[in-house]
């Protein structure tokens, strides 16, 4: 790691695992021009720390953003995966959707999104502000918590 | 206001405000190529009628058509400042996404919908014909009734 | 049918219908640059077998990934019509959004929405392998069970 958004993530304390391998037949990622469309990612580590249930629920909304930010991590290493190692190539962090598993009624969507907005931002700088959308969900993969899908900008 | 999509507000009686500033660590909207990515719009707006609840519950189809042209009315404010205020570059409403916060068991999301398709089409004409997924949420951030996210393509 | 994947799909037993008119003021595609986006696609069909219901509630996971298996072949369908007939002129599947009609607590949407992703990967082999993302909806347009949407690359 010798780049300059990898001496970052250490900086931040962030340790990108080898990338979740898909629950079923699609990839983790597709380069298509300038622009890298990364699989939704949910809130479950292989190793360590996962965050399942619903927000409203069982999980808290601190927990919902530490879940959000474990996404945006499984995001980064995909991201990395597509990109050789080299984080440096990234233009621009342009959308991120985040999917709450959320009861009725749950209305704290944008502070739990602000787990992952808040880590690209803190990693990749002004290019890191994103558009986005955060949404409840009925329900989630494996009963995550939270997933997030993104597209990102690259040279 | 000058120009002919401007006038053409004006006629569909739509005034749009100064965009809401995003609840989050995020931005309005990004452009990327002839692109331009709007965040997630709400249907609610800082002085004056918001739309709150769920479609299926409290909320009637008709009301939720009308909170669907109100995150419509938001999206073009924001789209207006991407932008800086000349509408006329509009080559193209490429894709709109609809989140209904619904109830189990609800069916007219393509009705609710309607309320921001209708009025991209009123507005824009032919270009203003787009690609659209609509679906239930269980919440959706700050209660809102609709959330419509949206791409455009610009000259 | 004369094209390459036409062939393969008389392999696959898929036949095309003339796809789904819009339920409402839109357009099942819109072309931009290389890409085609196909707006959502339900798992109804005019004539014969349709999936409604939720997952988790009174469809199975096995009628849910036949559901998204259909709305894959309605997207088929819509695709086929953005491109004339000619499917060889697909380059990539870059992205499938699966929403899935789910009650609180369902959690195998990867399986799901594999009935969508398998039909592509066997359709176009190694270009059809897509990025994805899998969520829980609380409810459908007409009650669906899935609602499929795709981004395309085409030449």
């Amino acid at each position: 790691m010798t780049g300059k958004i990898d001496a970052r993530l250490r900086e931040l304390g962030v340790t990108l695992g080898p990338g979740a391998a898909p629950a079923a037949n699609y990839v983790p990622f597709v380069c298509t021009g300038p622009y890298i469309y990364i699989s939704g990612q949910v809130s479950l580590r292989p190793e360590g720390q996962s965050y399942v249930g619903a927000l409203g629920g069982t999980v808290s909304t601190e927990d919902g953003k530490q879940a959000a930010r474990l996404c945006a991590v499984n995001a980064l290493a995909a991201l990395k995966t597509a990109l050789n190692g080299d984080l440096d190539r990234v233009r621009r962090v342009i959308k991120v959707t985040g999917f709450v598993n959320a009861t009725p009624g749950f209305t704290q969507h944008p502070e739990v999104v602000n787990g992952a907005s808040d880590l690209f931002v803190a990693l990749f700088g002004e290019v890191g502000k994103h558009a986005r959308a955060a949404v409840g969900t009925s329900s989630l993969p494996r009963n995550a918590a939270v997933e997030i899908e993104v597209i990102f900008e690259v040279s």
